[in-house]
Parts: C-alpha cells; structure tokens; sequence
C-alpha cells in the first residue's frame, strides 16, 4: 500500500519523501528516501503512515518529529485502536486523521477512501488527499468512526469468505467439483446485494416483514445444512454459531419475522 | 411453490390435477382439483410433491397409490434425506427423481432446477420438466447429488447472510446508519462472484498462492474483528467459530497460503 500511496501523490505533483522499513522499496519512484523515519516526517506538513497494524505504527512514528504536522493514518485496525492513536497524537501535539483503505485501490476514481476525526484537519489537506481518490468520504468528529465503518464491512467480507470456502468443502465431500458449483455459487452470492439494501430498509424503517421468508424458516433450513455438514464429518462451527443465533431468535417470538431482525438483535 | 409448478405446468399444457394441504388453494388456475392426496398421485404418470421438509413428504405421499408411477420429489433437505426418500420409494415399486429449486423460480428461462437419480426416469420425463425451467440440469445417478448441491449452495448464501446481519448490527453500535453502510456493503459483496472464480481455480488445480492475500494476514484482520465485536458487547459466535477454522490453518503451516486454502481442510 505505501508504494501505491506514493505513486498517486507522485502523479498529483505532490513533493514526496517515503520511507520505508524494507531499505531499497520505492526508489524507482520519483520520490524522496528518507534514511529514517524521522527524517521521512520532517520534509512534509503531511505524513501518512500505512503499515501491518498498530503496533507497527507505534514501533515507527516519532512523537517528537511528528509535533505541529498531520499525521493521517491508514493502518487498518479497531475503532478503538484509532481512537487510542488520536488521543496520543492530541497528546503530543499532532494533528490527526485516521482513514481507511476498503479496496486496496489507492488514486483515481475507484479508490474508496473513509477519513474520520477533526473536520477542520481534513478540510485544511482535502486537496492533497484527493491525490489518494476522488471520492474520499469523510465520515466525522469520531476517530474510530472509519474503523468502525471498516470492520462491520469486513465482517460481512470475511464471514461470507467462510461460507464460500465451506461451501466448496462441502460440495467435495458430496462428490461435487468445484467448477460444477461455482457458476452456481456466484448465482446465489450475487444475490446478495439486492438483500443487503432490503436488510437496510428493515433496519431503517425498523420493521421486519416475514414475507419472503421467515427467521422460522431459516432455522429449519439451518437444521438440515448443519446435519448434512456433521453427517461428513465436516467442522460446522461457523454455522452451529449462526444457527443458535437463528435459535435464540426464535425463542424471543421472533420466528415469524424476516431474517433481517437478526440485524438488530 | 406448489401454485408455481401447477401454474408452469397448465401453461405447457400439461394436464395437471392437484392436491393442496390447505383447501380452497389453487382453484383459479385450470387445474383439476382432487378432494385428497391418494387421488391427486392417481390422476397422473408424474407425481410432484413440494412441501414444507421431507416429514411433510412422508405424511403426505401414499405408496399404493404411487405404485409404477413417477416420484419428482422437489422438497428442500438433505442427501441423506433424498437417499432415504429413493430407496422407500425402489422399495415400494415407485420411479423416484429428485430435485431441487435453487433459486424460488419456476418456469422460464430463469429457473434453475437440479435433478438427480435415475437419468433412465429423468429422460422419461425430461419434456414434461422442461416446463418446470429451460435449463433443468441432470447431476447423475445419485439421489442425493441435487440436495447435496443445494445444500453447499445454501451453506454459502446462509453463512453470507450472517456475515450481513451482523455488519448492520455493528455498524450499528458504531453510530454508523443502515443506508450509510448499505452501499459500501453492496460493493463488498459484489467482490465475491469473481472471488468465488478464484477459490473454484484453486482447489480445481490444488493449488492456493498467497499472493493477493494470505491466511496469516486475514488471522491478523480476525483478531481486530473479533475484539471489536467483543468490546460493542456484540454476538462473536461466527467470526470467533470463523477465526478458530483460521487458527488451525495458521497451525497446521498454512499461513502463508492463500485463504482458498480453507476450502480444503
């Protein structure tokens, strides 16, 4: 991510001095080597810092380098984290933005960047940011707000991940070949969005029809999937986990609502 | 469903006599109405039962009367069940197929309908189906295969529908709106159909490179997930059950593979 984060503020005309914990990375680019963190922090009124995770992030910035400069951070990692990451830069006299990455696409019209924390900070370096994306959103006063954004997006990601790589484990022990069930499998993932605003719609108008289909319904699906999975030896945790979440949905007389109820449960 | 079938089979013609648990259903379509279940199987060579879950199926079905007919069985549930299913109805002198509807249609060129068992009685029947969906496909001798198909199918759609449950219930408890999250939620999920490509290529060349992303890194991202549902006070059933199947990759020397390794295990 750093090198595609230079490249775009590169391409933007913007003078860039980068550093990085693996010497020799980036120097074909038309940007600045710093020999050292500090020395990276120094040369800009901005800094971005985009590494593995927190602790990395503490293991390279400078408190003292980073005085009276914009520190935006774009290491993923848990709104509280990046709200523990503000308060220490507030601490130290820095101004701090935390963004988010959702894509991995860094410049142009497709990078979908979240910024969260003073609006005033954001406001005074929109100009540069949009070097990173054209459609940068700024999500509030909140630090942790574009965490918070990334991690229940990453939620839906990850645990439908889960169920896509079940689902070809299973299709195998049925004798099923993966090119047998993935034109299928798209079918039904591409379902999905449609779903996700009727979930949103629910969750909104805060009203959970059972129309086209019942939290009830869902769990006696649930009993039969979870048969077949244990009937194959298979590890059925992740849906013996969502099932008894169906359960306890149902036994708050919520059996008759649609499963968008869960969302709010 | 029931109305559905009856329907695409008066619209192709097709002679159709049918049975319903609750009375008075279906008598605006031009079908005959029969006063009882033993009477609807006996109007007709090809019998079809879409009902609630197999132990509806059994309450209903009438062996005398399904003598030397044909059985297509289109009620959800599992391998098991089918195979159960075919070898009651070889055992009373019955044609057995079964099917399932995968995505609710029927009819047309949009429905997608599996059948298995013998191909000798589904090519019997193969015209008369045709009006069940176009694209009707043959998945082999074994009774079971349609169920298990749906079965790994659903296991996907189910486990995703988790994932978007769960999204909204914690972008809720990050002060982050329904109709705020939705469309960035769409976007993720529109990721899947060609990340579904990928896990399919994968295991079809049993081969899984951790170039765009490794088990290591996504144990990483479940930790700061989980931890954030745990601090909003969140359900953490499925991503924890999720993060253990991660775990034991990680464990197991798989870290440094692509996450499709999961599919596997």
């Amino acid at each position: 991510m750093g090198r595609a984060i230079a490249t775009a503020l590169v391409a933007a005309d913007h003078p860039t001095t980068a550093w990085n914990r693996t010497p020799g990375k980036g120097n074909d680019l038309d940007v600045t080597i710093a020999d050292t963190a500090p020395e990276a922090i120094a040369a800009s009124p901005l800094v971005v810092v985009c590494v593995m995770n927190y602790e990395a992030v503490r293991a390279v910035l400078d408190a003292d380098a980073l005085k009276g400069r914009t520190l935006l951070n774009l290491t993923g990692g848990s709104p509280r984290q990046a709200r523990e990451m503000a308060e220490w830069a507030t601490e130290h006299g820095i101004d701090y933005l935390d963004g988010v990455i959702l894509n991995g696409i860094v410049g142009g019209p497709d990078a979908a960047l979240l910024y969260s924390g003073s609006k005033e900070i954001y406001q005074a370096h929109q100009a540069t940011l949009a070097a990173l994306g054209e459609n940068g959103i700024y999500l509030g006063e909140d630090p942790g707000r574009s965490a918070g954004f990334n991690m229940s997006l990453l939620d839906l990601f990850w645990t439908s991940m889960f169920g896509v790589v079940h689902a070809f484990r299973l299709a195998a022990a049925e004798n099923i070949g993966p090119r047998e069930l993935s034109g299928h499998a798209k079918a039904m993932a591409g379902m999905l969005p449609d779903l996700i605003d009727v979930v949103a719609e629910h969750v909104a108008t805060d009203s959970f029809p059972g129309e086209a289909s019942t939290i009830d319904s869902a769990a006696a699906l649930l009993e039969d999937l979870v048969d077949t999975v244990r009937a194959n030896g298979l590890d059925d945790g992740v849906l013996s986990a969502g099932r008894a979440a169906v359960r306890r949905a149902v036994e708050a007389g919520h059996g008759a609502e649609g499963f968008s109820r869960l969302a709010v449960l």
